[in-house]
């Protein structure tokens, strides 16, 4: 079969090869220890009702809007964020992914300023290139966005939407503080832009000592849309997520769920809802933080021990991953990356979370959600070697 | 609340409030008896292997790819229909609407002529002009497009890619000859047009005299997308389809599933990899078939009780609908869908299958797979009463 002569729509040349997927296939290898992907614990994750998707009554085609049970417990369970909807603002996802592929399609023109985090979520920024938006990134500290950087670039830039994770931010680990939460709400309602908020690590909640209110339930003016996932907690593998969403959007978005696959898959939608409608979710919650705490402290404790010296952190506060800053001055850890690898370690250089790398080059992403402690202990060992190394090149004077 | 001044991408003015979806909502209403959707026979499915569902395995995520397994078993489906693929050209989809998705994503800049064939899929239409494609028609007979037609509009409108549906196809039910196959095959293979092939109705042969070789598989040149659905034969409810693409456009579409959703939910493919691996599978078919077989049967007699003094059609070979021209100088179709509505009845008015409503009106797309043979003969009878009367106020003079 001969070679065509392609012929493709121009967003396709910005569907560049991505060194995430590239660093996760490295990751899957036998025998790597890897700190790379996003995984959650499975074996943490609670039984799947099985029988709740039996049903017979399942296997017909569905609405795209999602099943009513559902939608009404979906909107319960985001009601206990602080953010009231009813059913009808709910939409059944295959995946929060798959929100903000509408959020793209409902949004974005190419050329459109949409305001990210940086750094930010890598599929996030993905999908919002292949539209063709001019990403602004709004600097985040661990409390959240400074906010004269912010309300500058919202002035300046004038972004149509902005897109935001504030609990247990991935990759930074930012969870905003309840004034953050206020203040950000108040310069979107003034500049009228339209929020996308993704919250999939609200419940990975490990030591939160303020309130987590969704910045969508503090505007009054601006539309949102709400990005929900059970991917952390319940069975990735079954895709399951949601949105919510300001009432004048929500006859766009199921016509734009139709247009994508007509309805999200309905065995999970009924298992989800069982679960949310089930007597264990409070323990079964619990348990699954309770695993994450110790695997979380266990990470914490390695770091400080091979990465005390040569990095900066944060103590995550939730969600599944630290992200370290490098001391001193240093090739990139885009630069490292090979040889961790050769040593058996994979992890997430900075630059894949940033629309301008070179803003991530000092910064590495780690999760710990997967590694055993003998893992780590031995993983974090060979990596910081690794960085010793880089280190010492870096330093040695270069051949004349 | 008060309603936001919405900025949205100039698309969604292309995301029209969709007829077909107003028809279902009131064809889904309490004692209507409805030929409108496309609903399959679920009773006819072979029962769901729920334990293959049920592995802890499939809890994880997955790949964006599918699950080996699922790829291997596809490509050796696909390959029963001549089409040989190997397993590293399969892509699971949530459905096979979400491959019309990528397809549009692959191809479609605002603007791009893209051929389909008159009438065609309403949803492939709606995707297809969500992304700004200029729709081209080309005439479609019984067993396939008028070729010459067809050659004009290749040569005068270069369509970059050409949508073509081409067993028992939606809502014609045209099933192209052998010969017509190869024509078009060598029409597209000279004009390099892109092919995306879907065939969801592939395994609803009815009464089939000749081979439906897969037009990909005769292409020489032209790249190709072929898609194909389980959503006929099993559970639509678990959303589960599959493409095959030709090898170069395989890495694009690959991310263009991550961008979407990261990957199709897995136990779902668990499921139809068990299925398509069963000793069952010619059993379960034949059985669907036969079912079916039965109710098309139903459905024509009932048709020419009703029908055959004011109306022209084809018995349908496969697939799940009758597709009528009514006779004689008419108001549109879409005009006596409301009166037939409240006698009880729903159908698909033809002008949602035609870019150019016009070209639709003198038609209907009635669904045999879900009514009762009762349902048939009342529901018919009343529908025909509803088009003689629209008839009778046509030919009536008009009062001064």
């Amino acid at each position: 079969m001969s070679s065509p002569d392609l012929q493709l729509a121009r967003r396709t040349e910005r569907l560049k090869s991505s060194l995430v997927r590239d660093i996760l296939a490295a990751a899957a290898r036998p025998g790597m220890i890897s700190f790379a992907g996003g995984l959650p614990a499975a074996d943490l994750m609670p039984q799947l009702p099985l029988e709740a998707t039996a049903a017979p009554a399942l296997y017909q085609y569905g609405t795209s809007e999602g099943e009513p049970a559902f939608r009404t417990a979906v909107a319960h369970w985001i009601g206990e964020t602080g953010l009231q909807v009813t059913p009808d603002q709910v939409l059944a996802l295959a995946g929060s992914q798959q929100g903000l592929d509408f959020a793209a399609k409902l949004l974005i023109d190419e050329g459109t300023p949409l305001l990210c985090e940086g750094p930010t979520y890598v599929a996030a920024l993905q999908v919002f290139q292949l539209f063709g938006a001019d990403i602004v990134c709004a600097p985040l500290g661990a409390e959240g966005p400074d906010l004269v950087a912010l309300e500058h670039l919202l002035a300046t830039k004038r972004p149509r939407a902005a897109y935001l994770i504030p609990c247990f931010q991935n990759p930074g680990g930012a969870c905003y503080s309840a004034a953050a939460r206020v203040a950000v709400a108040e310069l979107f309602d003034r500049y009228n832009v339209i929020l996308i908020e993704d919250e999939p690590y609200r419940s990975v909640a490990l030591d939160v000592d303020h309130p987590m209110t969704p910045i969508c339930s503090l505007l009054k003016r601006a539309p949102w849309i709400y990005l929900g996932s059970f991917s952390k907690i319940l069975w990735p593998g079954w895709r399951m997520g949601f949105l919510a969403a300001h009432p004048a959007l929500m006859p766009h978005l199921v016509r734009l769920k139709q247009a994508a696959d007509l309805h999200t898959q309905r065995p999970g939608q009924a298992a989800v809802a069982h679960w949310l409608n089930s007597d264990t979710r409070g323990r079964d919650l619990e348990r699954l933080r309770a695993g994450y705490r110790v695997r979380r402290d266990a990470m914490q404790a390695a770091l400080e021990r091979h990465f005390g010296a040569i990095a900066d952190w944060q103590m995550p506060r939730g969600g599944l991953f630290f992200w370290l800053k490098l001391r001193g001055e240093l090739q990139a850890t885009r630069a490292m990356l090979d040889r961790a690898l050769e040593q058996g370690v994979a992890f997430m250089p900075g630059e894949a979370f940033f629309a301008q790398p070179a803003e991530g080059h000092q910064y590495l992403r780690l999760n710990y959600s997967r590694a055993t402690p003998e893992e780590m202990e031995s993983g974090l060992a060979t990596l910081a070697r690794c960085i010793r190394t880089a280190q010492d090149l870096q330093s040695r004077p270069q051949p004349a």
